[in-house]
């Protein structure tokens, strides 16, 4: 029994080393990552326990996926199928201007015939909160449905639930997206959507703080955060907004980084931070993440707490 | 223009290094392999000149593979497509009692969409030999006419044509394979067979030499190679039976051994040796790729020389 | 609730890649390896649940020997410490004459101050099997009584209990460990021991049948294995000696060879196994365990499976 | 048939990884690098059809440079040498104030002898642009009738002909070099030249803007490129002088950096461009070639246009 | 008989590659580091003769260490011992707010069990300058009396006595160090300290200038240099206060910056340098070791020169 | 002052890793190696001291090998030049029936131009053995004088002289090797030859020990081991000949066993073994160097005792 659930696609991820270039590569660095377990190893560094819930091909490339997720901390229920391939993704690490590209090789996957029966529904009705992003129904129609009847189901149970709205504009045009996504609101509680997506998939308008007002507003969601990049995130809760800036960082990897953030503010919510706690903390994991390769955040929660009390200096010795 | 023109899909190959388990892997080593290519290749290293055909993803994966058989010398004659995958396999490498074993991810490739009437048919035509393989039409429904349709365009051209059966167990079943390859049959001068699928998938039966000799007097072939792995080959022409045993060798990379062999074969017999001697080159060409990492047997000709003449003593300095 | 649950070290295993002298080495590679952790993944591996108890650091030295067992699919139930040291051990490889070298750097480890009531005793008790090692007590006069004492309670919970005598002469005498391991044996069920030791440590003399015999008979054993390396091992059980010799195999770490068949013989025995055929699957895994870098079996069931009924044939695609 | 025809040393380039210190290294990168391959690579990389010549050892490590040329796609045109060694060079990454360092090893090269009769001068005739640097006339007297020789016979061919003056003082003096290099002069139509050599060798004074007009007024040169590193670069055509400012940009590796640019400027003008537009591409491919290690700027033109377009945002995918 | 001789411990330096965790690390990379060997060896480098005093297990890790150190051109005299561990310490390295970490593994080594007895005294006595640091006496309480005999030994042969302050928090409390320091005073002829150590361990107030005089003052030093950090330094001499700024650098490692800057110090003074070009060619020394990878500043008298003379310029080729 | 003084050049070492091929190399393993050096570290391996002397460029390439030979432990004497090459070799390392391939890159060397005069004669006529080899007087004529002259200076200071012949036909012919290195017999008291060089170079018939007798009878040698590769070697010493079978060994790096062999062999005749104890240490020497990767025997000397002793039984730990 986990503090809370989460459902989605964890992908291995393939990446050249340092700045070298895919076309060009001899060796690749493999790592797993995926939204919805980068959340839930986020919060489960936090102090809550996790559990990421799967469909995944039973090869030594599913079993490497799924040992990596478990040797990071959280547990693992999982589907282990004989048919669909493992997803993939190809990660090219760059600085500006070529910027860091991601290749999906994500097609036919085990996961994207994953259907809400095939799962214990009682490991989502006995969490306290079920996570989800919206790229799982980007992957196929047959996980629209799952997506929907597993919110479902949590809300069902008692189970809040928790979402972010991680628009992939490599896996579908913003119209299917704002269509489908908008669909699932009514069962979201708490909605995790970057500013960008607000305004570029659901047509929304203004700074990131109106954004958070108008989308707290017009569904019916008890908390909604807007995250805006390297500029910190505003989060909206009881109708009152509040901000946080993000921490400088020196980045080695910046994959991962909005999932350390929802991973460490469900944590802390649970945990019982208001809302202005709970950000400062989610921003202290995503700093922290940024200095981290890998789409892991392998923080501490002493880690976390130094960059928030701001005790860091120099070389520890 | 290229004495030997092949066409096939090569793919990706991702494999752990030293005998790690893929399941436990960290690090992948990328090269590129194909069985056509890997002949082609070869046949380049012993003097021939050789061009590739395929269809090919235009992303850096596909990107990958041409830039690495171009730096091996071949030429490539690609049509990039903005549509499919860019095929992979995993290996991985084990001593007995593991093996060594293949994990194939090439559904939905760029190629399995190839049709005869997107390659240039003068480059074939204008060869003097064109080669494929049995892995070819294993790939899809619409490669199986594209198959049977170069050959035929390369016979209409006066260009002879060569064929390893090569079955895969992973891609079709014996029945499948041998309803699909036998009709291709008639279009085929020279066939390569590996004993085991004249016995398996064609229903031969009697020892490497029978098997040359039934299948060249059944079929049409001018000349057919039965391979017996370490047990070296045997080769039918103009109804006679050559024997050439396999040479000794520390194998660190097994992969591409066959193709290394026919790719040698090939050339010496476009260069006008007899079919004994292009055995032996063959053979000789064939110990020595295994002594090499990845597919592609990169030997010069000279070191082949030194083999067939038995010249090595220890240390070169 | 797990079907076997083991207790003793893990440590951090450091060693040169390849063949690279300690003395020279510029680079090490990690893993977790201790032979209670590599019977609790060997016997998992096979179908068996596991579960691996210790005492560990709260450093990221501890985290990283227990994010790696449970990446192998174990779970782990460990007291972290904020006293003692992660132990470490540099390995190196090397063939005949040099030989593979262990280096111990084990002292005041976290471990050694371990006391049974530290522990979740009904995790022991609620288990089928209880296993541990001759390593263990060498480790601290603390760790004497706690073997002792967890032994004790195992059986007093019905839970069967299986040691591995593992003798290691880098940490004590022949004499103290016959002294202090002998006194164990009232409270064991099932042991295993090397020939070596049973002459070298116990002092008995004969072949490996009438080791097995004398011990089964002079002790209280239901079970006494007594293994021989590559020439394989003995099982004696309800007063009859079964045989089995070792696969042959293509070593490339020897490490842990001994515990990849102790934790499938168990696993295979809790399925139901007569003894001849779980010292056969025994076998089977310990062979594929030498063809894997690092102390843990990383196997399948199939694999072994096919070990045993001989179906490899060159490589697999 | 090659758009540009470029001809030069290319030297393997042997560099430890990271920043660590040559003396201390026990690990070299291997890539193969030279100005004019680096400049038939750029252009090939913006849409030019180009090709290499040079004369290289008929080695493994003459090979080896071949190789990965063809690789990135370029056409190479090699006379082998079986006399002279294979230009190499180590380099040694590092930030202020230690600064990069590159250390010769280039000294009874097979390129040293190469003379002007051993080349397929149709090659060049056929050619658009015939392409070399002052590089080539420092590396041997020879070198140098053969660089006048091949100039010449491009102009005699119609080809036209382009010029980087590339100065290098670990190579030869000042004066030795504006001796040499102001012979070629009217031989060529392209004069690409840095601000520092124009003033320090040919002893201009004035700004960059001044500079190129001076150095295409005093001379007969249609275009005159001076570049001035991070602060971009200033095209003289037609009596006007174009400047374009450099794009900032994370660099990894600032090797290559002016040939990218001139391989860019040059394809772009012959693909119709005016000198200002092309003078913004190669400002482009510069950019990006900085955040690509090696010397090879493997860029695609898509990513060239969006740099010009300025279309990155954060993380594609 | 070297022109300078320092003791104390030199430890193993384990970190995994780039800013990898130390809890998901694969591979460690293996140095040698400790601040009295690094103070040798830059001492070395700026073109004193350097030895090396120390007790070092007789095991490959302490062969590992002497190796190294001779590798960087210092003399080393060690006292090999059957007892004892090798010290050891684990480097994360990391940007902010993450920040390098260092953890310790160093009980129960072989040199805490050093006496004076064990050592060469004429070693010391035929030397210019002893030099040894706070690290030495805070490892047991053998090493005080060590610390402080060896001192006296120095002083009584006529050797010059330097000292560097470096207070490490995980080894001791501010109160033990102040103590134990303080008492080791009247030995000392140069004290280098950190500005935060003068105010947080010894209690004195001020800024770098102030803290420096009152050392000198209260003190019989003859030489006080007071450091802080990315600031630079300031020296205290007869009574005169002088400043250097630090050189702005790329920093890739920043351990053993420190070390850099005494050991130049040292060495510039035994070559006749008065106190402020001292302190420039050791701010110069300590940029460039923040260039290389290591605790070592292996760096060349002509790079520090280049440095002082600012003649770097962009690539040199 | 060093029992044993050697002189010669000592290559950087490049090598693909594995049994890469050289012309696909992406990295390089760099170690240093020379005869004379490798002799110099194995003499100091088995107890006795030694020093190297060579004339080497001032140069990061050049310090890297001094720096590593330090680190092996021996003391190094050398002329730093500002004029002349590091010499290279690059090393192919492979299996039959490709076989282990060197190329040479050691032309125009700084160690091509040393004289006698250069070095220190009086560090030759305080040593007990002085030691150089066929290898030497084949890189220069320079040399060959400069060879003969520090085998005089040896012999007048009452050194003695040892000299292995190393012929290598990828340096000279036969017939210069035999012309050039019989005029330096006169002056040897030791010498080393390999029965293939007796044979091919020198014209002598028979068996090994035939050989060694008729060497021994026909010059004023006092000792000549004759040795015979995987078969072992044979002493000639006071008219007596003996035998000794080389060990097993799984063989990592066949370069550098006859040096191994004769530095032992030297370094045990100097400790007071009689002719066939100094042969079985120098075999057990050479057995173990070959599963150590590099030039280098890193053994111990208790290493080399167990394996005389025959004591070593799998797993040590």
């Amino acid at each position: 029994m986990s503090d809370i659930v989460t459902f989605g696609e964890t992908m291995l991820r393939l990446s050249p080393p340092d700045s070298e270039r895919l076309e060009n590569a001899d060796e690749l660095e493999v790592r797993a990552g995926g939204a919805e377990s980068n959340v839930a190893i986020a919060a489960s560094r936090l102090g809550a326990s996790a559990t990421w819930l799967s469909k995944v091909p039973e090869t030594p490339l599913g079993r490497r996926v799924v040992g990596e997720l478990r040797g990071h901390g959280i547990e693992t229920d999982v589907v282990w199928s004989h048919r669909g391939r493992q997803g993939t993704y190809y990660l090219e690490h760059a600085g500006e201007p070529r910027g860091t590209n991601v290749i999906y090789d994500r097609e036919n996957t085990a996961i994207s015939t994953a259907e809400a029966r095939e799962f214990d529904i009682d490991r989502i009705q006995d969490a306290q909160v079920f996570f989800t992003t919206g790229i799982t129904p980007a992957l196929s129609t047959t996980l629209r449905d799952t997506t929907l009847n597993l919110l479902k189901a949590a809300r069902k149970g008692g189970t809040s639930t928790a979402f972010d709205f991680n628009y992939r504009n490599k896996l579908w045009s913003p119209d299917e997206a704002r269509e489908t996504l908008t669909k699932l609101f009514p069962g979201i509680d708490i909605l995790v959507i970057a500013a960008r997506d607000a305004r570029t998939v659901l047509g929304f308008e203004g700074d990131p703080r109106q954004l958070a007002h108008k989308l707290g507003s017009q569904y019916d969601f008890t908390t909604v955060v807007v995250t805006r990049g390297e500029e910190g995130a505003v989060g909206w809760h009881d109708s009152v907004v509040h901000d946080h800036a993000a921490y400088e960082t020196d980045t080695v990897d910046p994959i991962g980084t909005g999932d350390a953030f929802t991973g460490a503010f469900i944590a802390r919510r649970l945990d019982g931070d208001d809302v202005p706690t709970a950000l400062e903390y989610a921003a202290a994991t995503a700093s922290l993440k940024r200095t981290i390769p890998g789409d892991a955040a392998l923080v501490t929660a002493d880690e976390v707490e130094a960059v928030v009390k701001d005790s860091s200096e120099g070389i520890s010795r």
